[in-house]
């Protein structure tokens, strides 16, 4: 059960009807869970900013850098131009080549892409070597492949799934969130959707309750431990009209939502915010050299930002509250959340 | 009545002795209030890395650039050089050219500057246009100056004190605020000391509790104004043996601090983060070519990140409780937070 | 005479008609030169983006720092909201205060502007002390007032003139120095325009001779010294619709210029390039939530960065060719470069 | 031959012994060409920053973005930590996953490294697709793994080896260059050395001297094509103890040589620069919480910046004087740099 659905009302805006980035219109999700044996808990999950030919048809992104011990690739090129020309995969680190590969296979082999030489592949990870042996690299090209073939318009499988498998968050269970916020007409009207990947450490917060402390598990509470560090990769997704500056400012307010759960980007964790705008794509061959843009003006932009951070919020609350207890490699455990003892402490805090 | 004395604990870890950032060793504090008719609300904060000739002996610093609609000095060579080597100043937006100049005469004129050409000196500012008459730019360098002199190791004034005689946080009156934390010693026992410059706003919490719907004031509310705009100028100081790239990271998080406030670093704020090391001095006429530093591996840096965040959510909720309510030009009114309500909405959320 | 009349044919492309900054149409520059007695060798250089209310209709505008040893004022917000909202003020290191707090005078004085309260002024500087007493800060606001009254179109002074009054550039005397270039038609016809303040060192190549070997006048020839230091201001306009992201770039590529005149962007330097469009201004007071904004595509922008590199270096050789030997404070001497025998040197050099 | 011993003496700093990156103590160079029937023009340039376990002792290292449309792998941990872990490869644009997975394989593989869950391989590219059948990713990571077990000390091969196989640079054939620098006493007496795959353009000077315009050949010449796109790798290797943050500014130095040979960092090229110092290596255990460093003062770096431009511009003119008339996929032809030609020029020019 998602948070909400338990009287867990993060921020002050309201969701979209999804509650998930796929509110975005046009916004898709695939995901592929690979979990065998005793050492297998990994994935994919796949994050597609339109139907059309992406490589053909990019659009405005940019991504921000919260702590940049990742693997993350892509990044340059997006900075640089402004934009996003393929989907956005999700796994796990040392899998980062493998979908980066995929994804020239995916491009290269679309129709209308024939004489693509240079493709700038997206993709985020977070480490999750603690569940998975992730040495083993067991992700390859045709998982990635159908994540993106499975990709979806509608509700997003949340918890042990897709790129969040085997991952591990405030010492708990993590796995994929999501969440969404829908800005009242007088605030512009525009949807922003998160997705989380969470493998990251802090003092849990659930809705400003402290619940780490209360349960007695939260970073460096005995010593200098590292369970604090592991990533926390976050993709946005928009329809509102933002160039790639203002997508730049978005993306960092992400990291203010993941700070609200008591988040610490730690020297470890590779922190990473991609957004993008579902609006102004730029064309590949550009049939003239100017082009005509509606944007948005910076005074208008706040609520967004509001939004951005209350979706991050939830969105990593849910990846925690639908995460499963799991076994992996080498006989470690990971327990989901006590969502019994959490709502009660929700309670003893007055929500 | 700082919070803390109320019962409002934040965070998990121990604050130093005085709660404040001059709770890292050598690091002093002046201020000046200017508060005079009805049109005078503003003032100046100084911050002194050390006691000796600071050009002369430069503190390892970095500066983290939050959102940068704001006008401080300085930038560029501390983000080249890695040093400081002024104290800082606050003040108001159209007063930071009269406050670089104080700095200018200020260093110039010491024993052993004589021959100086050139100086750094940086400054930060937010705007009290609301409730001071700022364009009139009532700060002299003489101010200046004087909070330099006046400059003292010892407790903080907090509230409506030198710079933020005149600013206003989460529409509530805001002003100067600090606080630290000093790590046990198996996570280093160094000390992290913060003082802010409220000016911004969002949807309050004070220590996860949701004061800014309770009390019906927050961002957004009723329409897109901009009242969450306005700045928050964060100034940290550390004992712990960091290089400019770490004090980077560690700046980088005090922006966290604020996230955990409800800030939403909205387009019109100027959100700075300026930290400074007290050790590992750089001398401007090094005897010889290299020099020897000893340096905080990477892997100790997360107790410190979460030092930094939790001193700055301490500092601005402090800024906010000892702020007293204020009129100003043109009949402006920024209430100070009701702590009463507010101490029973901390009981009802179970604090 | 300009090296141009003297045969020095710097790049491919076309000058504008004034080979001037100026020739974007709408820029204007204005210049107060300060030289009196023996410790007087200064000034202020203005560049003004276009003759309306620049507060009320901002430019789109980025700022690179090739090397941040500088106290360039302005650069977190043009970053941050791409945008410029005053004139350009370039002057010694030391009296960018005073630079500063003229344009808060000037903007706040303007029709339009009664209740503005915030403004971001931009003003560069090089260091001019070794022949200007710059710790006496000679400039004072209404050296820059005048500077903007007077500032014009047409034909702009070069050398030792406005801010180049007191620089050293190559170890000659240095100065002001602006030239154009204009794209055919087919590259797109827009026009891009470059002042300079040169007060660097390195090894100094004009138009790819080798200057400064030849005369045994170059950087390091005998030791360490710090004579390479000293910056380099540049300020770049065009009429070419860049939004703040292609007009980084543009920035970027005008140190690529300054490197072909064998600058190093040395410790000590502080280089910078502000650059600005003269189309798709901001309003101050958007009459809606979202603009208009016709923009040029990536793929058209490579012509005008050969223009910006072929334009700044020719506005460097311009600035040591105009410049005149000077003396000044501590009986300090500049000698111009003897331009006699770099003729010379330019036609055993083959040109 | 080498240009340097064709009389072509660019700068005024001595070379290493070898004048080449190899001229570092430790440094070491391997390269695979892969150049088979009409379609494979391509390979591996590998550079090993010393002979022990590259992830257990890392380097000090910094990358620059010169201009980022470019896929290079591993730039955000480096900007983060400021170190390196692997050797760097550089190779084609479309095998940099490959590349990266194969520097997965040499990591985990190593003695040492049994448990390291987590790697940052950094992985330069170029895009050979005009002569090379590109979209066939004809890397494998064998390649990769016979590049770095064939990595030597010693003179390094140049032209069409390794990566440099099927680039083009200045429209005439490119490749693989090297050069070094080598300071006197008095500057330091460290060394510098760089290694570049070229395959931009521009308006090519060599030694100053107008080449491309006397050839001919030059950017825009006839109309907007994309000729100068492609992008140039470089990659800096240094014995002087520079910590991460002077690495960034010496890497910055290095696209200012590049600019001396007329590179324009087109819209399409992607301009990395790869720099490390071989001293004050950071174990990835540390016995203690601090480590000692002995690092270069500010004041003494502007030498070793002249030294990268330097030995940038040598290499990548090396880089074109010592590629071979090539012809490739779908009968392109890349011309090799007209040698005698560009002698006659060079004399012309008083060379």
């Amino acid at each position: 059960t998602r948070p909400r659905e338990l009287g867990i009302k993060i921020g002050v805006l309201p969701t979209g009807t999804l509650n998930a980035i796929t509110d975005v219109t046009g916004v898709k999700v695939g995901q592929i869970t690979l979990s065998e044996g005793t050492d297998i808990r990994t994935g994919v999950t796949a994050i597609v900013p339109h139907d059309g030919n992406i490589f053909q048809q990019k659009v405005p992104a940019a991504i921000y850098i919260g702590n940049g011990f990742g693997k993350l690739a892509g990044y340059s090129q997006v900075e640089e131009l402004g934009t996003i020309e393929t989907p956005i995969i999700l796994t796990n680190t040392l899998n980062v080549p493998t979908a980066v590969d995929a994804l020239l296979d995916w491009t290269l082999g679309q129709t209308g892409n024939e004489n693509v030489r240079s493709v700038n592949p997206v993709v985020g990870e977070t480490n999750d070597g603690y569940l998975n042996d992730i040495r083993s690299r067991y992700v390859k090209r045709e998982h990635v492949l159908n994540a993106l073939a499975q990709a979806g318009s509608g509700p997003v499988a949340e918890g042990n799934v897709g790129a969040g498998t085997g991952t591990v968050c405030f010492n708990w269970k993590g796995g994929i969130g999501t969440s969404s916020r829908k800005l009242p007409v007088k605030l512009g009207g525009y949807t922003v959707g998160v997705i989380v990947q969470t493998n990251f450490g802090g003092v849990l917060k659930v809705n400003g309750v402290p619940v780490g402390e209360e349960l007695g598990k939260y970073a460096f509470k005995e010593s200098l431990d590292k369970s604090s560090d592991g990533s926390c990769m976050i993709v946005v997704a928009t329809d509102a009209p933002l160039d790639a500056r203002n997508l730049k400012r978005l993306a960092k307010r992400a990291i203010m939502g993941m700070a609200q759960t008591g988040g610490i980007a730690s020297n470890g964790s590779g922190d990473y915010v991609i957004a993008f705008s579902t609006v102004n794509r730029v064309l590949q061959d550009a049939p003239q050299s100017t082009y005509g843009a509606t944007l948005l003006n910076n005074d208008y932009v706040s609520p967004l930002f509001l939004a951005v951070i209350e979706a991050t919020e939830e969105a990593i609350i849910n990846s925690l509250f639908m995460a499963k207890t799991t076994t992996g490699t080498q006989g470690h455990l990971a327990e989901e959340l006590p969502k019994e003892k959490v709502l009660e402490l929700m309670k003893k805090y007055g929500h």
